[in-house]
């Protein structure tokens, strides 16, 4: 049995996240149906993670087993010949059986894009949070620099989502940048609860709004309550950015598009 | 009588260019019903320019003359209110009465992207022209020189649209460079003729492919003959850049957008 991880992106825009629901179209249905096409069968698909309604993926990995012995470069071509065209199959390779996209999973980089100009961009509409306010972004990075490190986000993970699970994530890099219009937060961690940037960025909007102080990041963190931080940012301007695995390097992102001019 | 010039940004994808048709969608009839539903009557719009279908635009103007006392910046909001959200309105001035935005342009400027690498982007499904083989740009470069100044561009006007006009018409800049897998020819003019830049990427790409050699151009202008020339380049790679008026500077484009990262 083959084992073979498949890194894609996707515009997430059209599509209620990664993972099958009923009676909504999701990325995981699209290739599922693509791979079926392919195949014959239609595998089991293991993603590295879930996303949120709307969210995008400029690396999006999983994995799949299968006895099909098509060679991994005609299986990304045929893939892609297939799926629809806001989904894009960059590279695919043979891992060890033992390898799974989500458990194998060290750690991953969100972005959340954020376009700060007065009037909305007709090429972004679903690709960022228009914004339209001054952003404080010096502010935000003193917020930004408190998440950093090894802490409890349950202050920062959606209540009703909350199990029994360890909320101890470690976050390796938390900061904002400006870009022209364009405001970005990045961020790394070892994992994310649900919500869990998105509620960050919501906090962090709040501090350039001036509601919640950046010193006072520590004390909601400690508190643990989800009431204390700020509100949920819309999921349109986050995008899954890599992908972390011990020893395999994904490859392939739509990194190049950062230099991108439309 | 007001005369007012805007400055205007849009997504050509959903798009019969910028004209109004009959049983077809076009930007300025979306900019008639905002701008009917703002000042009570619809008044008479006068574009800078045609554009194809699926032509994007980051600075298009068009001018109008209403009667009506609004403030500049109030229709800026009123008319992005109304607009769809694939259309912006980044500025509105006031002009001499003698205005035109079509007439009284002295330039413009067009950018054409092609997404150079092996998969498409889910990111530019209608942004960019997806080219998957090697770009030879410094070929195509020596192509672009060679368009430079003033020539009669007949070979390079759709063949059916020909009328009495002159089709002279003078170039000022042509220039191919690469960022990333993304190619971009950047061109400026006096004015262009029916499908001109994309008859000219078309020619270049040729270029490219060795099916031209960029020595045989001045003989191709020469000739005025459509079938000399390359095709024409599909229209989703095309943006209206910039337009330029003698004394008035339409200011903002979404020019910002070259920094963006989504």
């Amino acid at each position: 049995m083959r084992n073979l991880l498949l890194t894609i992106a996707y515009d997430g825009a059209a599509y209620h996240g990664w993972q099958v629901q009923e009676n909504a179209r999701t990325v995981q249905q699209a290739f599922q149906e693509a791979a079926g096409r392919v195949l014959g069968v239609c595998p089991s698909l293991k993603g590295c993670s879930r996303t949120d309604t709307g969210v995008h993926a400029r690396q999006f990995c999983l994995s799949m087993k299968t006895e099909h012995a098509i060679p991994c470069g005609r299986l990304v071509d045929a893939l892609n010949h297939f799926l629809p065209a806001d989904i894009a199959v960059l590279s695919c390779r043979e891992v060890p059986e033992e390898f799974h996209a989500r458990y194998s999973c060290r750690g991953k980089e969100y972005e959340y894009c954020i376009w700060n100009a007065r009037v909305r961009s007709p090429f972004l509409r679903a690709r960022a949070y228009h914004y339209y306010y001054p952003l404080q972004v010096e502010a935000m990075n003193e917020a930004a620099g408190h998440f950093l490190g090894s802490h409890d986000f349950s202050a920062f993970c959606r209540a009703d989502s909350r199990e029994r699970e360890n909320m101890v994530r470690t976050i390796t890099a938390s900061k904002w940048r400006r870009e022209g219009d364009m405001v970005i937060y990045r961020v790394a961690a070892d994992g994310f609860l649900y919500n869990m940037v998105r509620i960050l960025v919501g906090t962090m909007l709040y501090v350039s709004q001036g509601k919640i102080r950046a010193e006072e990041i520590p004390a909601i963190l400690q508190s643990g309550d989800r009431s204390k931080a700020g509100p949920t940012a819309p999921a349109q301007g986050l995008y899954l950015n890599r992908v972390f695995y011990d020893g395999i390097e994904p490859a392939e992102t739509i990194e190049s598009m950062e230099v991108q001019k439309a």
